[in-house]
């Protein structure tokens, strides 16, 4: 039975692929969402693909995701170190969640070391580039198949 | 004469009754505010009660309380540790402020025991569950009647 | 049945309504007391209202009231920050326990904001006055009925 | 050629005039506009003058910028010391920034000393009220015409 | 045309399944040695599989890497936050490395936050259990083939 | 010939056996006492043993000792972290001191890690229960044999 | 007309002339006392020496001063940088304060160096052994006389 | 009535079109000094221009400027996070202030991000190049001219 | 029945009675063997007694433990602050666990202070010389002797 | 036989009278000279009372005292807290240093508090006012006496 | 009477010439070996130069010199700031002891500017390549002719 | 052909000989600069000597020397910790810079281990005493010959 997965994505990550292309590459967020699908029809998970520069919005949609989908995937972008709000959303949620960041943030600004996402995440996957999304889809569609 | 009481609360306060419940209890957001408006009743408090996870619509209802109410009750939550915007919104207010924490705030992460919010509010009650809204409104009619 | 709560003052607010008066008020201790006291016949809870400057005196206080109190409210003052002694007296009581300051600590000095008797009190009351105390009465009449 | 720049008001500015005058002056938020509506008309500098309590729609605003505008002025207030979101924001915006504050934030509390908006700005302007709007619109100007 | 990726097991990992299994799980290191050579078959990567509770070893073996071979998956375990010399080591190494941690490093004790192995890492991945290894390995599969 | 040794005991330890049994365990304090005069019959030493909630009445045991007793056994309790006027009476003693604490307070709260006593003792044994004041007295015993 | 100054020593220092006489001196306190009172004599004080290892009993001595005394002098001796109680006394006394220590401080261990009671005291020496006593009540002299 | 302006340049800035030019330009401090006179003239400010490597000698002129001047421009290079003492002198001097920064200190090394200057400042401006020096008179006219 | 306890020494300790005598006396390691073996004859205890200046080695020994002892003591000497992987190793150790520490390393360098070691001990003994050895196969018998 | 003492000032004390009146009172650096140049007759020491704004001439000054004074009286003022030059030429002076601070610098910034000279001087006045550098000077006469 | 000095290379550093050249430069630990012996005949020195990946060695090789070696050069790569252990090991040598490194430590990351081994040494080269090395044999050479 | 190096000396450093010479040795500054001149005759470099005790001095040099040098020697003595200004003069030379430190300044006080002038030296030599002069010189020597 096909399960739902909510990916979402805070701030700035719809300019994707024109923001700082020497840390985030070239690809757009179109296209990672096209890759998500992609990887979700093979294995049997409906993919929902959201983004957000609103830390209200994005916790909103976090809460929805406890009555529709089995799994979150998060990138938090810009509220990965401030937001005590979306951790707190977060913590609600009982199925698995993965944080992803497309680059390696310890190797960035001391203030980007530090996630608050992190204390809520069942794991994090980080300096994988887009990669990581179907990395943490791989590990949700393992874990919801009970492996 | 009856005066209006404005109780703010903050991001995933909603999901009251839901949320962790070893931590913040079983009793719902709406049974806190039934207590409060049969509390605000006998009182002659008239309850204006709201909650959002947007911090900019936090600081929004606080300015239009500014023509609209004599006190505030402010639930912060998630905003608590984070908000200087919404602690800059409640310097502006000129009524009495009181803050308000379902759990014992100093019992819990180390990143939970700094209140932005307290800086600007007049009193700070935490630990005593959903009780200690109606405690709040009941030291704000006893200020508002002037004792 | 009438049931016992112990109220702690600690050091130098035997001389309240006399010290930094812009900060706490003009009521005095005795003020205080019999505010409890009237408070306490309401509610049906025998007062014992005591003050030291003395932190082994308070916590000679505290173990007593193991024995015969069912709940305690404390205002640790100038010991709240820098007694463990007091915090360890305190985590062998069973009943609630309620701390009060008459002020904001928040917004006082820096060496105010930590305190370790939060870190044993089931809630904490601050910057409400002397009104703090009956409010923690009133949480620990509902917490005692059972409420 | 008419050039646009952005001027951005981050929480609680629509108050301005109201809020703590001691600190900020009595002057609104539409006179500074006037007046910066007045400069950019002697300058050729089309005015573009917002104002939000949403960090959410500042990114909106910041975001849209890059297409239509070639500079920004920004008065981030509270979400200075708090909005990773909003840096990252900027760091995609190619032209000019100016950061102003109306008070000089380094003689207030220590939380509004370090600014990540900064890490962003190609120059700061605080400390001298409503002036600094203009003289960040001077400088842009210079700038722009490639002084 | 294969090619080879070495994967090394920091101090104690030899003992996986049987230390603190509430963190780390059932599955011993040779299960997830099996589990990653079933994958590397899959991928066309030879896989060398290595332990060692030593520091100097595990050197040894990155610095014989650069010889041998196009990638490194290093789960670092307790040497993950002391180890200034394996960071010097992996520096020197040319391909793409994944450091993987059984457990969310950063739910448990504070001193297990800040990984030096992060500074040479492109990625990491953890808190995904022994999954961890193959979606590293899937990482470095599409890395090496130019994805 | 029997040298004096004065077993000195911090705040709530009279209540051994009671607090936190999980922590410090079900023997009390009279126990202990009577282990500690049965082993200083074996070993020829007289046992002085006391206790105190205060910091005050602790000093003044400490400096009597100066002219009574041959060593001491100082188990501070609450006083370990905060109490530098028990630390300078201590350093006025010229025999061996040995601070014992019941549980290992390296593996408590991170206020409970530093110790001023540990600056005037000769030695600290903690987390080995009961037992730690009969290890303490065997080490009086032979440093006052010389050994 | 002879007015009352009350000297009060803190903890230990009744031991002085044995206390590690390297760093304190051999002058006794009942040295120091005679010194105070000849000194007293001459200038038309009257002197209150004092000396107490109980922080309870030192406060209740501050409380006292303000009826009966129009100046204090304070040794606090190991209270120095742990007391917010003693502080918080100090603060109630209207009169000038002056804190004494026979050794400077800030040579000493890095705990040594932070007085909570310089912030009630008007000024403070230190380092200028029994000597400083008799300049505290040199200054105390002069500001009663009005200089 | 033409009124007086101290422009004062710290340490290096002699040097300036030489020093690190990515960072500072390559304008020369001449450079800057004639346009601030050609701007003086024009707003009816005369305009003191010096520069010094010596920490006395800058606050020899700070002092000077009490009696001759009616504000202060002050570029403080690399005294401007060491200096008390120039704070200091400038805590003494009554008209307005303006700290001047060519570079953006926040983007700098963090020991550049703290300045003992602004304590003393009525206002700031950094990362504006030597534009940043009209800019400050611009202010200062401003406020000179009562605006 | 004879139960073997392993007695672990970290590096340098093979030098004992030459290293810092001042600091750790003059009795070598082969003393304290014997010492240790005398005493564990006596309480029935197998004493397996090593010494080594790897702390992979030392890792080694500790897993080995897990098979064939009842009981570990470890001087974890220069590892005792940097190494979490030895703390790793003792955390799968079931029986009982003593640090012991010749010196008081309290009254030594700050980097001494703070143990790893001990969040996976069961007991801490130090600054009593050779003899801690002995104390901590006295608590070890007695612990395994259930008492 | 008269023996020469050195009275050095710190940067800003020239302006004594003017400089914040409210801190430092309304008397003047002559008044202060006038009032030592009195005193030094009275108890026979030659005073040389001298201020500077350089801190290497106060270095040069302290040099030169090393051949002709016996004592030195510093008031260091702006340079107590950044000094570490007028520290080391300190340090080799042999006879009695006495730091004197008109205002109580623990009760103003935290900057403030922490001061180099401390280091090496032999006692510390502060918040006493300009009859500090009196009691200071009493101070000298005494030891220089030998007393 | 020809004199052995001990040359001890930490890990990573037998990939010199190789590594980072940008920081390290070109030269191969061969070539500096090789410099090393040539000076070493000038100067009257046999030189032992050895490398090793293993901390547990490099104490082996430590303690080794006691016996055979006058004086000891260490490059402690990346174990300069984690490794007590070495620095005890070196604290027991008797002879000089240079640490060097061949880049400027302090120009790097935080992590890299505090190093243990200091403690130990007699003097400290950084920054000055393999040069550093035949600087560090010349002082030793001095040092040893008694210079 | 003859290049010039200026090797410049910090506060103090006239008195070398006399300043705490258990620390600093008993060679005057004149030796030393006796030393370095026939140096310098030997390895062809001409050497201007020069001591201040003005930062303001040492940095006209600075900045003189980049006309008239080619290196560099500074040791900055108390200037070493404070001195932003001198780093900043540093900065734009564009020759080799080696800081010289007669004693090991790590192991001294704290404030004394972090060298803003090492942030634009080359290299570094300290703890080598007097010949730590020469060392400089031969490397610059070294790197003036292109080696």
């Amino acid at each position: 039975m096909t399960q739902r997965v909510v990916i979402l994505n805070g701030p700035n990550l719809n300019l994707l692929g024109v923001r700082e292309p020497t840390i985030y590459g070239h690809q757009t967020l179109a296209d990672i969402e096209a890759d998500c699908r992609r990887f979700g029809e093979q294995r049997g998970l409906a993919i929902e693909f959201r983004q957000s520069n609103h830390e209200g919005q994005l916790i909103d949609w976090i809460q929805e995701a406890r009555e529709t989908a089995a799994a979150i995937v998060i990138n938090p972008a810009g509220y990965t170190n401030t937001s005590i709000a979306i951790l707190d959303a977060l913590k609600m949620f009982e199925g698995p969640i993965v944080e992803v960041h497309l680059s390696n943030i310890h190797r960035r600004e001391a203030f980007r070391h530090t996630s608050y996402i992190s204390l809520a995440a069942t794991g994090v996957i980080c300096g994988l580039g887009a990669r990581g999304y179907l990395l943490a889809l791989d590990a949700i569609a393992g874990m919801l198949e009970g492996g």
